[in-house]
């Protein structure tokens, strides 16, 4: 395992407004989210809403191999400017990993195409059972079978994404919902996790079996190759032939211009 | 076979700006597609980007099951407000071709995700074949193992689409060149078709294969069911248990607004 | 709707030898579904593992689109020959439901490449809810979100299946376990659905909601275009070259003979 | 990257009988595979048709952590016990690469559940050009776009196959045929690798660009965790409720023997 640098975004309000969240998360969720990363041997960095730029800058951005996206109550805050930049990113390459009420965010719908928001919901504080439908995918690995967390918001099908590339855990939830918690997507040369655990006022972060998923998740979404800005297939110039072509005499419409 | 009640959109300016493509779609683009799907028992409208709204009017997307859309050298020039209702009513279920150059339209890059208008291109003339990959799909019917056409402005790979739900068709071009020609994707309720076949500069909506394909498609992408808005998931309240809770003196936290 | 031409296979081994079986299924499993499909206009046959060839002659399975197989306690009983003659038909194209514990057929085993009898398994007429993960998808039509089963048997992850194509229907037990319970794959020319509910002891394929799907997916699985052998690829001959080529003096070697 | 132990198989008929292609590969075309993956710090053994149980015996077959199969004259001398233990152990997690005429094996066969032998194909030493279609595919790294094949049998659409899980590489041929050169398929928890290039008369595996692949395709299907054969999921005794279930009287039907 190499080390992956590691950006975990976090639109850290819920911690600062409601005290018995604080306690659960006295660094902000983003902040156990780096301290078992950082334990894990990886370079990690974390970024807020309340920062210029979102704390997204070009700077943060070009040293992010993966990004870890945590939002709530604030997903229409999100620049559209920043959100541009992270979805060039990923097209490019970096990894991106979007947590429990992230599904509602702007760059998930963005990824994703459809309106991910829609869910069903309830926050009882029921338990969830997250069962692993694909025992050797690399974000499975060290979970036996399944992970018990005692208590957690309920999200419940449909949930309305595309068709994941590839699906990992299911969620079972008391009240007798489904939910498709660990689903894998590729776009462009990035890759994106999407796993549902993590309610703001349960502990689920510092339970162990999710931080593994976690850690996995970032070996999995973590650059294959260099990160590319994607214009090496020249876009704005034709193509040579490889083969020889038949000549037919055609002329191209010089008159059509300003070509795609 | 029903009738489906089909809007056809086209840019509509090389047929206006340039006389050589003018005399092979006399109508424009539009025109020809709407002949030969009307003449299939459908219901037909066309739309054009010249048009207040680019003639995408609630009165016209709310009388459409399935859209098509070819769009090259003015994708620009496509509102955002009418990109996000046609977005709306796509993942509501209603169907979606998108045409040729219309790869690069804000529509397709919308549903995919991706920078969609990253491939290699060429315009030179020369020949396509068309392999059908699945000759049991839908959309495949009636075309035997393969398309020749004669002249076509070459797609090359890699085309930076998410991997399609269903891979229809794959294009040999004559200069060594492959691409992912037809491709399936579903957005919500809603059936999206990428078709490659179709620069202006030749006759390639008149080919007689062509037109079968793009018939097919519309059954293909014709909604499911009724078009559904979608909020049927109830996203703003939350979603009683359906199997009765163990109680654990749970309370939510009150003090988080503004849910989902 | 046009009719199609449905064979239900069943074991038939339960409903005989168990009284309060018989009681639920009086004319067996494939009786109960032979009605329900004939009322909606298909026209069906049944055969079962007793009759020679198990009912599945060259005749029978001549004059069957689609095949629904229902089989439990005798999966070794059933004749590789004739596992064979089925797994020809459904990759020449005619559609194949497997129901409930017929996912350790030798049939379904065949089409998936994968050992699918494993799953966790429980049988205490615990409550399984149905949830509809893409309610677009011609299976779920007319279906509202959910299926309630008051009793099942339970069927849990993981379930050694090949990632499906599509999947439709996610399951939910009481006891805490989920389940992929409808799953379409395609094979060859044909599609194949398995769909878990139906355990023997209680009177699912009774249930409206069961029956509407099974509907459904007779139509879904029902071949698009003829039943063809699948040689029209021409596999013992070599194919012609379409476009000219170069010539290279290249010799095959006539030495390397039986070709494929 | 850690070394991976390596059995590379070969039906080693043609080396054999024809000189031209013994001069090309004077160990056999499994000679040449050994010696370029032992040269990047694999384990490599191999394994051909004339050995006892064609040298996959259990204790081969046990040190094995990938398996390269190459067979084109002699499929049917496969033994079925063999085919059936190379199966078991991919199915518990071994990975798998099918290279060229290998498309047609029992065991390719009985992982993709169809006809794979049905293709195009023709002997003619034209050229193919292979494209990448998932640049950040770990198979793909370190090939920039294409790799040119100067001679090879042409192998074309349709390619009788499910779709595949990944699809990594296209083939274009100089004859005006495509294929869906670079496949991947996850089958329980073993990876399968499908790569269509290497036609014994040609030196195409002393390519280094076709070696690259090769390299990578090692590393990709190599096992996530330990090989496991299986029965993790307890599939002969039922798995006790992890949620208590409401008493609902019910007695499992004890005259209903031979579960599952």
């Amino acid at each position: 395992m190499s080390a992956v640098r590691v950006t975990v975004w976090n639109e850290y309000i819920h911690e600062v407004e409601v005290p018995r969240i604080a306690e659960i998360y006295p660094e902000g969720i983003h902040g156990c989210i780096r301290d078992f990363l950082q334990e894990a041997g990886h370079t990690v960095q974390t970024a807020t809403l309340r920062q210029p730029l979102h704390g997204l800058t070009d700077e943060v951005l070009d040293s992010t191999d993966v990004l870890i996206w945590w939002g709530h109550a604030a997903h229409d805050k999100v620049e559209d400017e920043v959100v541009e930049r992270v979805w060039q990113r990923v097209v490019a390459g970096m990894g991106l990993i979007v947590l429990h009420s992230g599904h509602a965010s702007k760059i998930f719908r963005r990824v994703c195409g459809t309106p991910t928001g829609y869910l069903r919901w309830r926050e009882a504080g029921e338990q969830e059972i997250l069962w692993v439908v694909e025992p050797s995918h690399p974000i499975a690995q060290g979970i036996d079978q399944k992970i018990i967390i005692p208590n957690e918001e309920m999200y419940g099908e449909r949930f309305n994404i595309p068709a994941p590339d590839e699906l990992v855990f299911l969620g079972w939830f008391e009240g007798g919902e489904v939910f498709r918690s660990g689903c894998c997507f590729h776009r462009g040369r990035g890759r994106v996790f999407y796993f549902q655990p993590g309610h703001e006022t349960f502990p689920i972060y510092h339970q162990p079996e999710i931080q593994q998923v976690i850690k996995n998740a970032v070996l999995w979404t973590a650059p294959q190759g260099e990160i590319n800005p994607g214009t090496e297939e020249g876009n704005f110039t034709p193509s040579p032939p490889i083969m020889p072509l038949r000549d037919r005499g055609y002329q191209a419409a010089d008159e059509v211009h300003s070509k795609k």
